[in-house]
C-alpha cells in the first residue's frame, strides 16, 4: 500500500513540475482519516464500504474546496472534520460511541502550523461540531484546553451550534455498548484495548497555497470508557500537532500509548531535527508506539508537501486529495 | 547563575570520578522546583525566603533519601513532590490557588523514564496528594489521564488519601482571588497571564542508581482560572516527560504556551535527536517558548546525569541534590 500511494503522490508532483511549476511541492493538499482498526473486506458490507468511501471523499472535497479557493489550511481541516463529525459511520460527533454510563462525551483539537496556536476540548456533550468548538477555543479563549462542564459552558457562550445530547445517539453505537456490558456481566474481560475495537477517531491535515500547515482531530473516545478518561485526540502533541517548520499530524489509535509516545509531536521532531520526510518519520514513530504496545495510525503532511499514511492495524479509513489530481480513498491495508 | 550552577555540578562529577567511579555520572541526583515568576529580593520577606528554602531542602532530602537507599527515580520524585504539596507556600495540594468560582482544582502528572508509563489527573478536588493519585493512575488504571469527577471517583476507589475540599484553603490564596475579583470589578484587565503572577507549580526530576529517570509535576493552576481550564502540568509531553533515552523534565510557567511548544517532550527530542545536554536543550526550548510569548522555567536531568535549571522569569524556586554533595537551593535569578 505505502509504496503505491507514495508513487501516486510522486506522479502528482512530477505532473505539477511538467505543467510549469518550478517546485516539487503541490499547490495544496489535504488528507483525512476516519479511524484505524480491524477493518477487513470479509467483515465489511458492500453498503458500508461504499458509504464510508463516499464520506471520506466528501470530507476531502469540502477541505479541498477551501484550499482551491486560496483558503487557509486551518479552515480546510475544520471543514473536512465537520463532514466526518456529521456522518454517523465515524466515531466523532453524530455516531460517537457511548461511555460506560451511557453518555456521549466528545473530544477534539485543532492546531495552526503557521502560529502554533491551538485549541482543544475534552468531554463535551452538547456541541454538534466539537472541532469548531476547538477552533473557538483557539480564537476566542486565552486557553488551549477546556474540559467537561466548563467546556460545555464556553461552547454555549461562544455561539457554537448546540444540540441536545440525544443528537449524537445512533442505534448501532448503543448496541455496541450493550454488547460490551453483556460481556462484562458474563465475566469476560472486556478490555479497553479490545483488538476488535475500531479506533473511529476522525482527523485531517492540510497544506494551503501559502505552504502553511494545519491539523485537526475529533473523537467520541472508546466504547464503555471510564468516566473522565481523556485519550490522545484532544491533547496537543499526542493526537494533533502542526508546525510549519516540520509537519502536520492527526493520529487515531490506542490513545494511552499515543500520549506516552507523544506521537504527533515526536513525528514533527523527527522531521525537524533528523530531516526525515513525512513517511519515514511516521513509520519510525508508529514502530516505536507499536513497541510500547500501541495500535493505530497517523496521517502526516510535511513542510515540503510530502504526504504519508502509516498504520499498524489491518486497515484505516483514509483519503488524500492533491491539487490537480483525483481524490484517493482507502480502507484496507492492501490498497 | 547558570554558569556557576553548572560548575558546581561539574565539581561534583569530578569528585565522583576521584573517589573511584569510572563514569562521570553521579550515583544519583534529584532536582525540584516550586514555581517561577516575579520573585525578587525586595518583595520577599526574610521569613518567606527562609521558609521556602527550607521546604525545597526538605523535598530534596525526601527524594534523596529514597535514591540513597537504592530506591527508584519514580519513588523519589513522588516523595519530593508530596513534601511540596503539603507546604502551603506553594501552589499545589494545600495552598493551591482558587478558580474563578472559588474552588481548588488540582492537576498532577508523573512519568517513569524506564518504561515510559505515565499517569495524570486534571481538576481533582478531594485528594491530599495529587501526585500520588497520578501514580495510582499509572499503576492501577489502563488510562493515562483522568479528569474531573471521574478522577475524583477513581481516587476514592484506588485508596488514595481523601480530604475535605476545605483542606486546601489558605487565607493568602483566598485574598489573592478577592484581589483579582476586585480588579475585575473595577474594570481592570485581570489578565490570565498577569506578569505579577507566580507560576507556583511544583515538580521534581530524578536519576536513580540504576540510571533510570523520572519526572513529576503538581499544581493548583492559575488564580481565577476559568472552570475547566487545563494547563500544562497534567499533560504528558507539555509539563512533564521522562525517557531514559533522553531526559526527565518538569515545567512551570504560562501553561498554554508550554502546551503549544510541547516543552517537556521538545527538550527530550533535542537531547535524543540533536545530542544536546540538559542545559543546551532546556535553554533552546525556553527561548522558543519565550518567542511564542511564554514565561516560566524548567528543571531537567539528562541521560548522562547532566542537570539544568532554565527560566526566563526573574526567579524560580529551585533545588538540586547530588549524591555525596550538599543540597543547593535558590530563588532569585542571580544566585
Amino acid at each position: 500500500m505505502r509504496a503505491s500511494v507514495r508513487n501516486a503522490f510522486l506522479a502528482g508532483a512530477i505532473l505539477a513540475a511538467m505543467t510549469g511549476k518550478a517546485e516539487a511541492r503541490p499547490q495544496w493538499l489535504i488528507q483525512v482519516h476516519g479511524g484505524a482498526g480491524v477493518l477487513e473486506r470479509e467483515s465489511m458490507t458492500p453498503e458500508r464500504d461504499a458509504e464510508t468511501r463516499a464520506a471520506l471523499r466528501e470530507a476531502l472535497e469540502a477541505g479541498g474546496a477551501v484550499l482551491d479557493d486560496g483558503g487557509s489550511a486551518l479552515d480546510a481541516v475544520e471543514a473536512a472534520v465537520r463532514v466526518l463529525e456529521d456522518d454517523p459511520h465515524f466515531n466523532a460527533g453524530k455516531g460517537a460511541v457511548f461511555t460506560a454510563d451511557g453518555r456521549n462525551e466528545l473530544d477534539a483539537s485543532i492546531m495552526d502550523g503557521a502560529t502554533r496556536q491551538a485549541g482543544a476540548v475534552a468531554g463535551v456533550t452538547r456541541t454538534r461540531h466539537p472541532v469548531t468548538l476547538a477552533r473557538a477555543v483557539l480564537e476566542k479563549s486565552p486557553h488551549v484546553l477546556l474540559m467537561g462542564e466548563g467546556a460545555d459552558q464556553f461552547s454555549a457562550e461562544a455561539g457554537v451550534e448546540q444540540v441536545d445530547p440525544s443528537y449524537f445517539r445512533t442505534e448501532e453505537r448503543w448496541r455496541q455498548l450493550e454488547k460490551m456490558r453483556a460481556r462484562e456481566a458474563a465475566g469476560e474481560q472486556a478490555g479497553v484495548f479490545d483488538k476488535e475495537v475500531k479506533y473511529g477517531t476522525v482527523g485531517a491535515v492540510a497544506m494551503d497555497r501559502e505552504g502553511h500547515l494545519a491539523a485537526a482531530t475529533s473523537t467520541g473516545g472508546l466504547t464503555g470508557k471510564s468516566h473522565g478518561r481523556v485519550g490522545d485526540s484532544p491533547l496537543i502533541g499526542a493526537g494533533t500537532y502542526a508546525d510549519d517548520r516540520a509537519c502536520a499530524v492527526s493520529a487515531t489509535g490506542s490513545g494511552e500509548f499515543y500520549i506516552r509516545e507523544g506521537v504527533a509531536h515526536e513525528i514533527c521532531a523527527r522531521v525537524r531535527f533528523l530531516g526525515e520526510d513525512a513517511q519515514a518519520a511516521a513509520d519510525a514513530v508508529q514502530a516505536e508506539t507499536r513497541a510500547l504496545g500501541g495500535d493505530g495510525g497517523v496521517i502526516v503532511i510535511d513542510k515540503d508537501g510530502g504526504a504519508a499514511f502509516s498504520f499498524n492495524t489491518p486497515g484505516m479509513y483514509r483519503g488524500r486529495l492533491v491539487a490537480g489530481a483525483e481524490a484517493m480513498v482507502g480502507i484496507y491495508g492492501d490498497e
